[in-house]
């Protein structure tokens, strides 16, 4: 049977890292929905996260994204964090917004294009320095449209080059976490598309490189959850991008589009032992809400994560391996989804009881009246977005 | 033998729509790199569409988009084009930019929204009546991000309601072109995402409802020339959005990712006798171009459309027919490949010439001076793109 | 609120039609495994399918699939199953299993086969009367392989012609079910690849024929549950052939892969009205145990199906039209997930105990020494499979 | 421009190796449809296979299956093969087709299956001893088809096992191709199902062990040349293994689906020189001729092959590094897109005609009469297939 203490136990101690700009409007190419109440800045922001955390317990850290969040003063600004209880996570580097990075950055067949984005990328670092962060996230938008439009290869020589560039600047503690997807905004070539050239750059990058995994990033029928379990095995997973998608890249909240994947996934993570935080996995969301208010959406999403978490653990190792050992298909499958059918809420209800939580963070955050303060106070400025 | 003369017969009299939206800046969610010399009026997206005719000799429309395109007086703008050796083609409704659109237009839960986007359709025919147009293209965005959002049922109700409504203020000689797509930018359920809802729903409507297939808009592995050679023996095919794409709707330029599905879609329109104008169907090109200059790859696209149905046009029928009947797999496919297997290029530069245009539409509109012209002309002003 | 007692009601009623095939051997193209206790004869794969009844209590009915389950004598087969407590449902054709059907059945180009694949048809509905059986269910391997290979346009007049004949031959109160399936065995062209080809021929055959839904014959990234919903709406749906796919068809066991889709496909059913017997919708399963044991594998089978209809059942209906109605996308959401992560296994197993049945099928099934003792008498002969 | 003299000669040192199974009889889980003459013995596939050298003059060697080519003295068939013209290729290893596989061979979880199946692996080693055969390739059906049936990372352990101790055995000169497979036969989870994982076990497995590409083994939207540029520029491209498909694995003719892909594939192997013999890049047709004649689809498919390199010769290389570098998407498209759209079949024609072959295969073949004489000798016996 599953040891219930030592699930409990897990779950006290789990942490999920939220996207700054989750806070802020994002949308499709074909439109932005602006809704009231959005940050005008990384301050508004981050105090938004807060309020994830304080329903929630488990969101303690908020990743930046640079130049979105770009401040004068980056160790004030964890201090800010600070001041409300949680910390600056992850940065994010962003070098796909300049009309420079048209045919790529750090794989621009420009050399001077390429210069501009990896200053931007070594000042990224030094955000982290000021930040105290640890992990600094690369998703490179850098492809072709069209066959022929530049050489594979060479692209992979000068990213390369731009990524050695990054590691020999990292200081101590300090990691780099490559992110991989199929397709968009380059539909012909990506270059870094897959897992398997993430994992490529970071062996010859060495340990301070590690891969992260976007749960929205594949093609139609990959099984993530195998390559969450390889990766793991090699140890050269550094962290998730988490959200859901029924398509391609929709960036919809984590559990909303298979809530048995995620299952999968996390069970891969637990039977590596990699949901303990020593074992340096970073959990992070990575979403859009579109459609949805924004910190509901992110207090639903870490409680999705947090179910997905808790079944994992409630499953019967010993059985599900004694199951395994016997060749018994069917055996091995129900021990799964015996805690796969298992209604977790009540447990985490408990859980945040014994933290002095509300027990529905959903509800006690309606009733805070937070958003209709946001809503009132937010008047003029410019709402944060993909673009700011 | 495959029929020369036919086939240059057929040539001659081909017509490829251009879209007024490809002149101008678009991109993804994530940037829209500016060009100089973008268009900032309808009425320069109309000379640039005059451009691609004019090198091409086979692109006489242009379709617009309002409100993109609005003006004050779209009989004017009829005329313009006119004079530029154009015409103005079909006008496409657009009900997905306005933040009342949050959760969908004809089918949006609140009537206050339906009615607007309602009016807005009706004054597309407006715009139709006053530039001559036969075609109105509905393509809407509407759909829905997560399970239980909205009932699907009720959906279709509304949207029946808003197409029969339509339908009920088409002139003689007006027809409606209903569009599917499978996703982008809802991404759970789609309103209209399959032909075979576009299908079911034209039928209803009556002698004045066709489908139009965009060749971007389908699940990976569906087979598109089946759907046209179907639509086509029920007298269903209204027309085509003709673009290309590797993985989801990537709008690039048609011909470019797989040259060979769009010659076997244009030998169903050929075996279809659909080629003719007087079939009725409308060849529409929908693309993006997100980093190649405009009016290039407008011109590329309309040759890329003309090398396929030469192709298809040089298919033995009688050949093929023989070897089908016979069950001669190989054999048959042996005739449809020695079509496409030919290099056609030859070919159509001769008919160029025989209507006094240069061999290579590319190279003539280079040697032109226009895109130099304009980008040193068009200085100021916004630039129009999706978003204007 | 849901209302429990209406959905204790509705589920006491439920009732899933097993697949004689799935107690056969199965496999894929590189090879089939036996399993010790197969049936060799229809009578032992009916003497299987009361087992599942047996311990589930909600599967009174076993569907043959012609010539696989030929017998000389098809009343005494349907007089057989009565005595262990079951019925004969639907009759499937078998029109892809002779060398003659190399290129097709009833839109083969050689009329000499489609005559003979209509006789099988023709054949099927002799058994019908003589089983009593309502639904004969239409499934086509027909298609092509290479482009050009025959006629697409042909094919779909030659396989109308064929329906109409079947049409024509049914009888009051027998009913055509056509399925549709995108690829597989034929990789270029499917005949009937997709619902709306389906449903435009039951269009044109009348209110005999309905469309059926394999869960497991869609593009990737196919909302399925908007094809039930659909369907419903026009009033042409027949029935469902229930099985779970990561990729392809894979037939594993419902609700395996994807147990929230399942969910899902059974909330349309639940808004439509369609899980009351009295909508004609026959819910079949249609799996391949290639790999596990076969009985074990439809008792689990049809409690997958069990619980995603019990969670369909608990929706609250009101607060979910009230949380669309307003436009609520999370709180929508949220009325749905609510039933899904609801544990509903309790309730089925007091409603088990209520029917007299143990509350743990497969438990039961363990226990009750059948597997061996069929594996002990079932010595010698040949088993039964896909070929047989 | 393109170096046309140095085409040519690329063009003359070209060479396919051909599967012996192609000649066998093959098909779907539905179905296996005979055809008349195929082979029933090793002996007679490797006579047809010299058939279609004898007419494309570019298929020198044949590979073999163990253990459906399963002889008693294999250097006698090498030698047999070397008077038709021949030499024996590559051998495959089969690990799928015994009872003992039904969970798994070298991952199986229990070991004494995974040691009958390193025995077999180790017995393919003898076999390529006594054929001279430099390359094993390596494809495992290994995998789950239900979540929880095993651990993924124990079978990854067992798999490295089986894997070094094939490493070990390999004499000087041998190599071991690991192929890899998204799905089928397993469903849930493949032991090797994407390049990367493949690259990670050959990275361990030091310089023997290279990654083998079957062009249809990946999932919708993958971009096979960016996998083939990339395990170029590490070093680790072993060969490839030719088909198409459509949807899944379907393997059909090469070049049948979508020749512009195999065009863009060839197009890496040229950029890298891997096209030249000394490269070691092995180029494999894994075909099955389920519905056509099999000796005239594998000449077809190495016609195709052969077109498609043709085409990658012809790129101006200089012009496109020119375009590439000028950041001028449309002119390095165009310069692609110019190689592909050239006829090059009476190029090739007259490369035959130096060689004093047919310049028409295909015809030549069938005015061969050798259809006809085998299918009136070979009588009797049981025809090969995937079975036997």
């Amino acid at each position: 049977m599953s040891d219930i203490t030592a699930a409990r136990a897990a779950l006290r101690q789990q942490a999920v890292e939220l996207p700054s700009w989750a806070f802020g409007n994002s949308g499709t190419r074909f439109k932005v929905f602006a809704q009231p109440g959005v940050p005008r800045s990384p301050e508004e922001k981050i105090a938004d996260a807060a309020q994830v955390h304080r329903f929630t317990g488990i969101a303690p850290k908020v990743a930046l994204h640079i130049p979105w969040d770009r401040v004068d003063d980056y160790a004030k600004l964890a201090e800010y964090a600070g001041e409300l209880g949680i910390e600056v996570g992850t940065v994010n580097a962003n070098v796909f917004q300049d009309d420079d990075y048209r045919l790529g950055s750090v794989a621009n067949p420009d050399p001077r294009v390429r210069r501009k984005a990896l200053d931007h990328l070594l000042e990224c670092v030094d955000v982290m320095d000021a930040t105290g962060s640890r992990d600094l996230k690369l998703w490179f938008s850098d492809g072709t449209n069209y066959p022929g439009q530049d050489d594979i290869r060479a692209r992979q020589d000068r990213l390369a080059e731009a990524l050695e560039a990054v590691r020999d600047r990292l200081g101590d503690g300090q990691r780099m976490l490559l992110e991989y997807k199929l397709f968009e905004p380059a539909f012909y070539t990506t270059d870094v598309p897959d897992w398997g050239t993430a994992y490529a750059h970071c062996l010859k990058l060495g340990d301070k490189a590690q891969v992260v995994v976007d749960t929205g990033h594949h093609a139609p029928g990959t099984n993530i959850e195998f390559i969450v379990a390889f990766l793991l095995r090699e140890g050269r997973l550094g962290g998730f991008d988490f959200n859901s998608r029924f398509y391609a890249d929709d960036d919809l909240m984590v559990g909303a589009a298979d809530p048995f994947q995620l299952f999968r996934i996390m069970h891969e993570v637990v039977c590596a032992g990699a949901h303990e935080p020593e074992a340096g996995v970073a959990f992070m969301l990575d979403q859009c809400h579109n459609i949805e208010p924004k910190i509901p959406g992110q207090i639903r999403s870490v409680m999705n994560a947090q179910e997905a978490t808790a079944k994992a653990l409630l499953v019967d190792a010993e059985a599900l391996a004694a199951a395994q050992a016997a060749g018994d298909v069917l055996g091995a499958n129900a021990v799964l989804m015996d805690a796969y059918d298992t209604d977790v809420r009540p447990l985490l209800a408990e859980l945040r009881g014994e933290q002095g939580l509300e027990p529905d963070p959903m509800a006690a955050y309606a009733a805070s009246g937070y958003a209709e303060r946001i809503a009132a106070e937010r008047v003029g400025g410019t709402q944060a977005g993909w673009g700011a």
